[in-house]
């Protein structure tokens, strides 16, 4: 496709010589270049479509990176990427050696800070708009930030803090949805303000005053200033923001590249306190299918542009899905059974709760820490919530399971998606930790189905035959080939090959166990014996498992985890507690360094895939 | 000292026979109690004090536990205790076998769940109003939470969530404080929403309704509904509160017994909507030093009501007092040190920091998520943060540790008070996962000082030699007998007791190092030669101890830590890795049931103190 403007542009410093017209033309090149791009490579897309003209307007304004942007969770910053020298990235976006589909400051100056968890971007931004403060550095430290990170805790936190920062500016992307549909008395609030005459009087005032002004210079600035007056004149109502400390502005078209560039040259110019510009925005923008249904283009897999599925859909199998589907099945005799999401309807599966009990079903927005604390005043009331989250995210509530749960052996299970590594996203989001965060609880029963079988027969067993806090997790994706074809036995570990005279003990859990199995198999052809085990429940350990493993000279224990707390060590020190002589080889993933790739990829890389772990046990016997 | 009146009630009922002057007086009797009984006890005494007439009102008007109380952080609960049965406890009130200084489900119906963090009372009342619903219970929920937890991210994630529930009623306890002095831009509000003569117009109309109204009745029920209307007549700004979903009253007396009365019977009876009861009370209520400083009386050792110190005080040495003076210090030439904590400035020492460097000296409220992002971002712009935090809060950040530090390898130091056994506040305050969470991070320097030597020796040797997050964690109060007396040896670690024969090592960290080394000496007595090792570094592990320990047949671990995922486990592995024979006993604390005691008392209880290590060894030899 042709974008003759786009590819004239290295740096953000290309960007100064446009016009309004010409930025129109550039805005157009980069949503046809994303839809296409995006549509062959997947990665997030509703987003990115939304904020095209504010990025290309904060780039014609602002000097990045002596003016530093912080996205908020920061899939929405592709149009940012294309703006500050990567767009050959696009081609392998979100894979090995590509470009990562999150701002990452090892990629470009330009990124200021990792954001692949939501809600932190006031908190860094404070830090950062501090630091220049105590340096005396110039510049604006500014925050793009979704109205769907407005439903996390730290974004409160963050604002309660700004202190008069007179270089901090808060750009509020409005779209009325987080990543699910937004819920909850601001998505309440915010509507209230965009439709609010008042406030619309504002914005078209901006509109007059910038439709005659040259894109800089003193007239905008005296024009913007009126506005400022006018909106402070009284007649409106204070707005929350403007309640905790900051000077609102709002709401603003923000696909109105004049007012947008307006705004950000006034800011620049003539900030006196914190600023908020609260921008509407339509999610998706320019991309009919997926303004229509901007969850459904949320984060995608490679899509056919010109045939779009369903978008309530559920593509084939995943383990989300099974999840999701058994659960809402399960909810129509146990009329106790709730399911919590906090902003990952779709991304869980718990649409087809939602869909039949919608009274049990509650998505609390991007609010792990509350999702587990209302599950557990839940649970105190009599019911039986799931929390289902993503493993990566979960660690968000890691002390109120503690606190809040565990404390009291409250009646909530956690169904824990994305666990383990997870493809295309990179560090911020491997599920790496949970296993080892769980398991820091010697009782509780924590489950890892390998496969579609483990997780349809221990579900229903979990929800009925406990009443303490206890988790089922599994991978993001489908069921891993090796381990698909195995029928789930109903033990809380299994022997899945056995020799005559094995050499070794290869143990593992949950997809990992697939590449054990293969593993054992390339053993075998050079003449190695190694007996494979899954561990069904990771912890506690069974007293069995470690009494069969006792007599094994070697074993080689792998997961997709981190090694320091992780199942291994557990299990090593309950097996030379019990008398083990053997030699124990523990393998898992480094805390960092798990870049954007597919898993198999990612295995390759750390050694645990097939071939990585039988080299490593070769080593060890 | 004479309560007649207080000692007529056994629970709640009892209390409904009482008109306004016998409460008032059960109010000035409660409060000489406490004040008695907490000078001799220690305990939580200026936030207690600022709520007597309030919870005496909720019990006189509600009825608990059918309609559920829930209290924010929960150390305000005393007067609740003593209105529920419990007074008899408040002798050995965070004692052994005595009173729990916060609300217990296990010790009474009345205390509706946990509460030792704060900020989660509107999550857990959510979930509980919204069980009630379900199930079609009558009753009200009311959560009392104070203004510092509205510091806290949680709050608002819950209060986007309340969606209409109309058996949910929010008190805030306005007590123009947290911990510390309550800072930023909530403060600031609820300030502005005091002061506003609009709204203290609400207040004194229902002053003027109530004064001439009965206890209970229609005519109150019509005048509050008067004042509620006058509320809306829309002469007043709606408050955030109305903005977000609740109906809000106020700003009224907290210390108005008949405001009170008439407010939460209002409540009972005609509620409509989520509730919001703004509260102006006075912190430290009725005892003079507490009102004049009540963060200094906030939570407090057993003290001479008589004979007050200076507030602003350092009473003897303590780690925390010995870490903050010397920060303070270090501050002098390092103009890039920063310091940070979360509403616990003299919780955590850092009181001298602020005093000397007040442009670098952050309170952010009760904001642990906040303080560590906050800390990345200044830590990105070029300062080094220390991050003052207890072990227990600290858990609210774990995430925020992961993804905003820890990826990017930034230059924060987290300075961990309260690490290990807290004596008096129980499970909910134990110091006992920092070691274990922190250390998933493999590279990550973790000193666990054990006198204030060391304190002394590694805090400048930690700002100045490193770059990368690192960790310094230490236990609550002062030094325990046995390390005080050895000086700092600069080494990661010291091998404290040597033998001819040694048939064991013993092996700990920080204050049980202490008990270690009285183990070995109960040992000797006993003809059993035992050495004794003290980890610094408690991570990474230093290499040359794990080779030191090779040929001990038997080494014991015990760390006031629990136990899967703790260092000791760490150890294990890489002892057996390196070709250990031996036998490793790991002791650490479980996971739950860690009662208010003293930390010897708790030690002895779960097998930590001298004895039980000395027992354990014997039987593993």
């Amino acid at each position: 496709m042709d974008t003759p403007l786009l590819d004239t542009i290295q740096s953000p410093v290309d960007l100064k010589k446009f016009d309004y017209r010409q930025m129109e033309q550039l805005c157009a090149e980069i949503r046809a270049f994303l839809i296409e791009h995006v549509s062959k490579t997947g990665g997030h897309l509703s987003s990115n479509l939304g904020v095209i003209e504010l990025t290309v307007a904060l780039h014609r304004v602002l000097n990045s990176p002596l003016d530093t942007i912080v996205f908020d969770v920061g899939h929405q910053c592709y149009t940012h990427k294309l703006l500050t020298g990567r767009k050959a990235g696009f081609t392998a976006l979100r894979q090995a050696g590509g470009l990562s589909g999150f701002p990452n400051p090892a990629e470009s100056p330009h990124d200021s800070f990792i954001a692949g968890h939501g809600s932190t971007s006031i908190s860094v931004a404070t830090g950062l708009a501090r630091a220049k403060k105590l340096k005396g550095e110039p510049g604006l430290v500014v925050v793009v930030i979704g109205d769907g990170a407005f439903t996390g805790g730290m974004t409160y936190e963050a604002i309660n803090n700004v202190n008069g920062l007179d270089n901090l500016v808060v750009i509020l992307n409005d779209n009325k949805m987080s990543i699910s549909k937004n819920v909850g008395a601001l998505a309440g609030y915010l509507s209230q303000l965009r439709s609010n005459p008042g406030y619309y009087k504002a914005k078209s005032d901006v509109k007059d005053v910038l439709d005659k002004t040259p894109l800089v210079g003193q007239g905008l600035k005296r024009g913007i200033q009126t506005v400022k007056a006018s909106l402070r004149r009284g007649i409106y109502h204070s707005t929350f923001f403007e309640d905790l400390g900051f000077q609102y502005i709002g709401p603003v078209d923000g696909h109105n590249l004049p007012d947008l560039c307006g705004l950000i040259y006034n800011a620049k110019n003539n900030i006196e306190k914190p600023l908020f510009i609260h921008l509407d925005t339509t999610k998706g923008k320019g991309f009919e299918p997926a303004e229509l249904n901007p969850s459904a283009f949320h984060g995608v897999p490679a899509f056919d542009a010109k045939n779009i599925p369903d978008p309530d859909f559920s593509p084939g199998n995943s383990f989300s899905n099974v999840f999701g589907k058994q659960l809402a099945e399960l909810g129509q005799q146990n009329k106790q059974l709730c399911a919590i999401t906090a902003a990952m309807k779709y991304g869980t599966g718990l649409q087809y709760f939602k869909k039949q009990h919608p009274q049990r079903f509650f998505d609390v927005g991007m609010a792990e820490e509350h999702a587990v604390t209302f599950a557990a005043g839940l649970a105190k009331g009599g019911f039986t919530p799931v929390v289902g989250i993503y493993s990566t995210f979960l660690q968000r509530a890691y002390d109120q399971i503690i606190h809040d749960v565990m404390l009291q052996n409250l009646n909530v299970l956690f169904a824990i998606d994305r666990a383990g590594l997870v493809p295309g996203d990179g560090d911020t989001h491997q599920g790496i930790y949970d296993a080892a965060f769980l398991s820091q609880q010697h009782s509780m029963p924590i489950v890892s189905p390998a496969n579609y079988a483990e997780l349809t027969y221990w579900l229903p067993k979990l929800l009925q035959g406990y009443t303490t806090p206890r988790a089922i997790r599994y991978p993001r994706g489908t069921e891993y080939e090796p381990m698909a074809s195995f029928a789930c036995m109903g033990k809380v570990y299994n022997k899945l090959v056995a020799n005559n005279k094995p050499a070794a003990a290869l143990v593992s859990y949950g997809s990992e166990t697939g590449d054990a199995i293969m593993a054992a198999r390339q053993l075998a052809q050079q003449g190695t014996q190694a007996d494979v085990y899954q561990m069904v429940f990771i912890n506690p350990i069974a007293p069995a498992l470690v009494q069969e493993l006792l007599d094994y000279p070697v074993v080689l224990f792998a997961e997709e985890g981190i090694k320091q707390g992780g199942i291994g060590e557990h299990l090593a020190l309950q097996l030379y507690t019990a008398g083990f002589k053997g030699e124990f080889v523990h393998l898992g993933v480094p805390e960092k360094g798990n870049d954007h790739a597919s898993v198999p990829e990612m295995k390759a890389e750390i050694g645990l895939d097939a071939a990585g772990l039988a080299r490593k046990l070769l080593e060890a016997l």
